[in-house]
């Protein structure tokens, strides 16, 4: 265990956890056991940043310190563990036939599993009120905008290119596209649905985005109501400087609205609507939020909303209009029933479970901690040889990682060799590319607590195992210094069966 | 146990079952007892169809005979229980603080909450494609609509309003809306929101429903692309008869499409798409479809999707569009995996479970036990001397029952009253009335499972407490002859605190 050394006993917490940490493990039914994935091996040949990380995160105790890479940790506050943040931690869900390693939906924590399997609920019971008011204020940090105007409505993603064409394009007028995948494409498509007329400024390839210039010269050629940016393509995992993008906009065209797609973003990339200037920012549950999918989660500015309150006609859509929606949420907010249409009851009781976790700890903290867990995954696989759909590590996003199937190797065979063995990870979603390349989501739960290194341990050590049924890496030394030797753990390891009493346990 | 006496063995089947009833009701946890329920007083004082339907519904064999009624057994096929079907009966989930007895979100099995509580899955795992898949192929048994096209899409039932809106009605074409409470006047600006041209045909007063012949007159004044007709308005629990008025539409304009609004009673009214000339019915998951809230349900006619195809303007949304989630339903049920949208993994789930119990049984004992429970209730509560909001026990919902406040008693005291007793009914919504009357939903598990009475027994024998909290019914004899008398369940009969592993447990 030497590289828990790395770490002053203060910056530990408590001592006795320390001390006690394979009884806890005992009890809480983890496996594989620690003394696994530290092997000796392990100790010997990994270097700086990735010992220290790994120190870090695999560690039991459950302060939430960020991971000790020391570029990656100067981004974040230190954090202060307190008994309030402990008991937000959740146990771990690896005790389970298959972990779900996709760009979303994403694998959750016990506290919200325990609100989906509560009782039904009234959408007008008073405690539901109350939680949908604080999922709504706590949506303010997420997305770090003070004075905006949240919406949690049922639906995915999608949902939210709908409230934004519907509500803040007036048909004919123009918006202003930057392409870095499938998902702008498809934005581009929604604005067109509801009478936009669309402009893409297009990445030059698969895995790179449009230059600053480019953006400045397209605003400067016509008067834009919206510019679109998709921060996380999750198609090609590309992500996008949204500041200096936003800040082109403060200049070049300072009456566009800057709307981002947040979908793969938020809750796990750094956002900061206010500092960076975004008007209307869109995600969903099943991503870095922590929750599962059916929920569109969208947060406008106050300026966006004033557009929203001054156009000339109507919303567009029923279901996705503010103008319906505003008074629904403000009531919620107020602690007051009100009824447009039914809320996911169950959905927005999880989404109000993850939320706690989330703003428990500082925002900074959180993306740090997604940060570490992208570097460690996409170190390991580029060491393997592999290559990035993005164009270099400044582009890749930090929620999830999309790499090229190494020549030789079979994509299908190798998810399907994967999930047998135990974790499922996604195919490719670009058209142009859809065969050649997988995707792996790392996020939520599985970026930001204790557990994390179990499920990208796991998932890496299984990668490996899969990669080498088909001749790939088979020349390479396991025991050479590299960072997969790193995190190694054995792929025949025994996996307990699925224990509804286990998931169920209440959290500690 | 006299009314046992009115069922031949035959018609019980299991005769070991029967003999054994006591102890599985120990084994089951399940409170108050039934002999409780069946006092003395219950079987002396009960007349005819009440003490029949109440043997057969509060017997603990999980044959799902439909009620003895005789007039409601004629209309469904004798049900020949099998072992299958004993599978799929839910446990009670009456061992809990409360109850949820409003007009949706309704009370689910054990089965449905189950999926809700499983470990997160991919949107394109092969068994969550294949539940998928078998939902939407469900749909058209509960539908009665052989070739019908189904959509299962994140949203509320709202977003149906939107789907029909943006598929079939082109802007500037014209829509008639048969409308008999809130959700007719909300049809309408939905239908609006798209660009149509929409008439009202209203009721003449609140409770009433509009005749024939104002629908006749009405089609023949204008062409109308669509008319549609909210089944069962949940704001004023008013049933309409859409058989007689889709024939009115089939002779007067046969080519208008006939939409069925039918969120409150999909799963728990007569409908027979096919049979009636139905073109779309559009539902929700949290009515009668026994699901929690979250997902729209759609089910659209080859002549509705015809019409859809031949449309000139692109439909009027994205979320919404039918071009894009048809593919994608045909893919489910055909096995392969596709993406539009994220779906709401865990609520699709929910929502096969609670299909797979509900096509297990034939759709026309299901109503009818739907009818035999509303009977119980509106009898009930007119035998207090309360007055019903529907005009007539024939315009009255089976799926809810919406009832005036008594004079003198306050309803926002009855409602706080009774949550604190242990059960959670609705208030008004109807704008007009809203502070006059209440409302009790009744579908679901709740008027379908053995245990259908305990639930509905408890809800009107804590109603009947709160009633006389407030002086209402201090006069009545609680031994005389009325249905009050046959409903008694002492309010103050302890309940259970809640019990996750109770609740979790697996169905037997």
């Amino acid at each position: 265990m030497a590289a828990v050394s790395n770490v002053s006993p203060a910056e530990l917490g408590n001592g006795s956890i320390i001390s006690s940490r394979g009884t806890r493990d005992d009890r809480r039914g983890v496996a594989p056991p620690r003394r696994v994935l530290m092997t000796k091996a392990h100790a010997s040949t990994t270097r700086s940043w990735f010992a220290t990380a790994t120190a870090a995160c695999t560690s039991s105790d459950r302060s939430h310190r960020p991971p000790r890479h020391p570029s990656i940790y100067a981004r974040s506050q230190p954090h202060r563990p307190t008994t309030k943040n402990r008991t937000m931690t959740a146990p771990t869900l690896l005790n389970r036939k298959r972990v779900l390693m996709i760009p979303g939906p994403v694998e959750v924590s016990t506290a919200v599993l325990e609100q989906m399997a509560g009782p039904p609920t009234s959408h007008v019971d008073p405690n539901f009120i109350n939680e949908f008011g604080e999922a709504l204020e706590m949506l303010r940090t997420v997305f770090q905008c003070k004075d905006g105007q949240p919406f949690i409505v049922a639906g995915s993603g999608t949902l939210g290119w709908d409230m934004v064409a519907a509500n803040l394009v007036e048909p004919g007028e123009a918006a202003l596209v930057i392409n870095t995948g499938l998902f702008g494409d498809r934005f581009g498509e929604a604005l067109e649905a509801y009478g936009a007329s669309v402009t893409h400024v297009r990445a030059p390839a698969i895995g790179a985005v449009p230059t600053l210039d480019q953006v400045a010269a397209a605003l400067r050629e016509r008067t834009y109501k919206v510019m679109t940016i998709t921060h996380v393509d999750t198609s090609t995992g590309v992500l996008i400087d949204l500041v200096a993008l936003a800040r082109v906009v403060r200049t070049v065209s300072p009456n566009t609205l800057v709307i981002v797609d947040g979908v793969c973003s938020v809750g796990g990339e750094d956002l900061d609507m206010d500092a960076a200037g975004v008007d209307v920012t869109l995600t969903a549950s099943q991503k870095a939020l922590g929750a599962p999918p059916g929920l569109s989660v969208v947060m406008a500015s106050q300026r966006a909303m004033a557009t929203f309150k001054h156009r000339v006609t109507k919303p567009t859509s029923y279901y996705a209009s503010w103008a319906k929606w505003t008074p629904i949420m403000q009531a919620y907010e107020a602690r007051k029933p009100s009824y447009f249409a039914t809320p996911a009851v169950p959905l927005v009781k999880a989404l109000h479970a993850s939320l706690k976790q989330i703003v428990a700890r500082p925002m900074a903290n959180r993306t740090a901690y997604h940060a570490a867990i992208s570097d460690l995954v996409k170190r390991t696989v580029t060491a393997w040889g592999l290559r990035l759909v993005p164009q270099g590590l400044d582009l890749a996003a930090h929620t999830m990682t999309a790499v090229y199937y190494p020549p030789g190797v079979s994509g299908a065979k190798l998810l399907a060799s994967l999930a047998a063995k135990g974790v499922t990870i996604a195919g490719g979603l670009h058209p142009q590319i859809a065969t050649q390349y997988f995707r792996i989501g790392h996020m939520g739960i599985t970026a930001t607590h204790d557990e994390e290194l179990r499920y990208v341990h796991r998932t890496l050590a299984l990668l490996e195992a899969a990669l080498r049924e088909q001749g790939y890496l088979q020349d390479a030394d396991p025991t050479t210094d590299t960072v997969v030797g790193a995190a190694r753990v054995p792929a025949s390891a025994p996996v307990p069966a699925p224990s509804m009493e286990l998931r169920m346990r209440p959290k500690l």
